[in-house]
């Protein structure tokens, strides 16, 4: 833990000695928190108190404006040294998210060949594997030997993001194998790289998306995933916390989007105006109300049987709300069970009928306790087997409609999460209030 | 990508050297689902042509079924070969998940030394760090050099879950350092471990969640994370890949109590029965029967506001749902921002104001469309007005209460995903059909 009342008082004693070595105790990931809780002179003191690689490091994890900031307070020299040991991914985002007038005040901090690369990076779309890669990587031609890479390594290593694996490229830039760094050690040290390389390598195309990208690091437990374009010709690399990140921010867009309130793929609280939140949530309101307004027909159309026993309308809510709760609650299991791979669309019929079952051993108990309550609430034997029936004709289409719902937007290729939340529940009040006066005019003879 | 149709040829041929040349092509991973479509004995057929490393990898992928089925139906010896090179973590969590009987049997074709490790391990809860660690890890002593340690890390590398970190302990096992491989290959031959390994090692201890292990990994871009004892005594890692998998179950865990449907950690959707899953979801179901009914007896006290105006019940629907709506969005927003820590306590009040101005904005909105359809359909002004206003004053609630209780069960110390969904949805139910009657009654004189 930093102690932070520490690094104030040194900060305002102005010993930067002390500052310095006091700094050295720290992880630069628990630095660039810390940066958050000082004021922006205090941060210059502080990030000029820094080692060159913590420095590097510290602007690599804090936020694009504070990033901004530093860079263009600092000596201008010393900052095109950092910028130019910054991750180039990081690097990419950073440019993409400053205004116009910031990013050229950036750019002109840049060294040439820095730029040349990061705008090679910046012309894939930001979803996508190339979007997501970094070009920091180690690449050796195939007619090395094993001592040869060894040496080269020493050079060429504070600059890669990963020196664990070490690709194989042919002299057109193909990547025809990889090497791990835990396979160079153990390599006799006069063995040709290109009898101990793995040839078989898993790799993806630039333009694939990048959860796939996700994907195939977890599945095969990599630690990078080399990016390669049409040819193979190797373009870069997306690591292990790369996927991470991915992966934190796919499920966040999906929980999201499953209620309905899909914002932004990071949230950041602070930083997005109430009125533009509000804008983005609007539209699957205003479709759930079109759909509500059907339900509210629904009811008009039985306005006399309601006329003749108001009672009835006591029960609307709980039948919605069951409806929603159970549709919803299957919803979520399936969407989950696609996206971590646990649920094929090719079991899909078995699926739905399978959770429609369990529909309706839930409508059946809930069924007669609400036909008990019913019953005792009201004195009405009919009217309690109405509400009975109609809760468990409701809860087996709740959970089938819940599964399939899901299951058929991923089969027509879409994301199954987007609006399953909203659309399946009004979808489940229509049906649900059409049932229950249906069994009502039938049972109770109106 | 396997083709199947090839595979299940020459296992039908019975061509035992060409299916292992064919399977060299394949990587395990890929091999262990190839395995979910085979009969049983031709499982033991295509098992039995894998390498050695393939097949413990093999094995280390597979279900805990299959695996066992595997393991029993093999030449014992080499079956004791290979689940002596299996993963201790994977392994413990094997035992775990067997019957009694057949526990036994995988116990008795177990080497000695490695039952007395594994019984260390299950010692550990499974959602701890301990419970998620490997023994499988690297350590050396401080006294030596980096020629000493990389000449032995030849032997004990095939071992290892990991050798890209190395730990340092010293004569009582307590973890004083690390060395990245990266490190070592660059630190000259004859220097000390001591003198460039890093002492400020991130570390968990055992009996910490296992979240928290990821959320380190992640944090810091970690390859592994030492797990230890009270006294710093080094006892196994986690490693990243561990992360994912457990940042994967924890995420699931959370939704699925969203939406009040935790069934398990790991869906299995084969494995378990409707019945045990229609009983897991029943309980919160119940319970919002009961705040539902009394929803149905706050329409019970307005029963005779109702008989006068019935169409005032055609709009139930559309301020149930829509309350419903805005209050799940919020509190998924809440919940996601609280699990990927972009949100904290610290702000709870800014944040539920936040929240509620979004409310009022939507509810302004919603109740300006709401009060024209009503308008239109039912020509009557003032009932437009009333429905109008009830969805603007619902929705700020909504929206209030949606961030509020994640928030609150957050603070209380409790997991702000359970029940959050059905909970607030049942609760603004209740609320929602108050105010709407209330503000009935007041404007149309009821």
């Amino acid at each position: 833990m930093i102690e932070i009342e520490k690094i104030y008082g040194i900060i305002n004693e102005g010993d930067i000695d002390k500052l310095k070595n006091e700094l050295k105790n720290y992880h630069p990931v628990d630095i660039a928190e810390l940066l958050d809780e000082l004021l922006p002179e205090q941060c210059i003191t502080l990030f000029g108190a820094l080692e060159f690689d913590d420095a590097v490091q510290v602007l690599e994890e804090i936020d694009t404006d504070k990033r901004y900031f530093i860079l263009t307070n600092i000596d201008p020299d010393y900052a095109s040294k950092l910028i130019s040991e910054m991750s180039s991914d990081i690097l990419a985002d950073f440019l993409g998210e400053l205004k116009n007038g910031e990013r050229k005040k950036i750019l002109s901090l840049m060294k040439e060949e820095d730029k040349k690369e990061l705008k090679n990076l910046l012309a894939y779309d930001e979803d996508t594997a190339g979007g997501r890669m970094t070009t920091d990587y180690i690449a050796f031609p195939q007619h090395l030997k094993a001592k040869d890479v060894l040496d080269r390594l020493a050079e060429i290593a504070p600059d890669a993001e990963t020196i664990y694996y070490l690709y194989v490229i042919d002299s057109q830039g193909k990547l025809v194998g990889v090497i791990s760094l835990r396979d160079l050690i153990l390599a006799p040290e006069d063995a040709p790289i290109k009898e101990f390389m793995k040839t078989d390598v898993k790799k993806i195309n630039v333009s694939a998306p990048q959860e796939e990208a996700a994907q195939m690091i977890q599945k095969y437990g990599l630690l990078a995933l080399p990016v390669v374009d049409d040819n193979d010709v190797l373009l870069g690399i997306v690591t292990v916390d790369d996927a991470m990140t991915v992966t934190e921010e796919e499920t966040t867009e999906d929980i999201l989007k499953f209620s309905g309130s899909d914002i932004d793929k990071t949230i950041n609280f602070e930083e997005i105006s109430p009125w533009s939140r509000a804008k983005r949530r609007l539209p699957w309101i205003l479709v759930a109300i079109a759909g509500e307004i059907i339900s509210g027909r629904v009811i008009n159309n039985f306005s006399e049987a309601l006329q003749t026993i108001v009672a009835l309308s006591f029960f609307i809510p709980v039948l919605m709300d069951m409806g929603g709760n159970v549709g919803t609650q299957s919803a979520a299991i399936v969407i989950r069970g696609l996206a971590t791979g646990t649920l094929t669309t090719a079991s899909m019929i078995k699926n739905i009928l399978r959770e429609a079952v369990i529909g309706a051993i839930l409508g059946l108990i809930n069924g007669l306790v609400v036909a008990a309550v019913t019953y005792v609430w009201q004195g009405e034997i009919l009217l309690g087997v109405t509400v009975g029936i109609a809760m468990a004709i409701n809860l087996t289409i709740a959970a089938a409609l819940g599964t399939f719902m899901p299951l058929f937007w991923h089969k027509m290729g879409r994301d199954p999460a987007v609006a399953s939340g909203p659309f399946v529940t009004t979808l489940l009040d229509v049906l649900g209030l059409f049932i229950y006066f249906s069994t009502a005019a039938k049972i109770l003879k109106l």
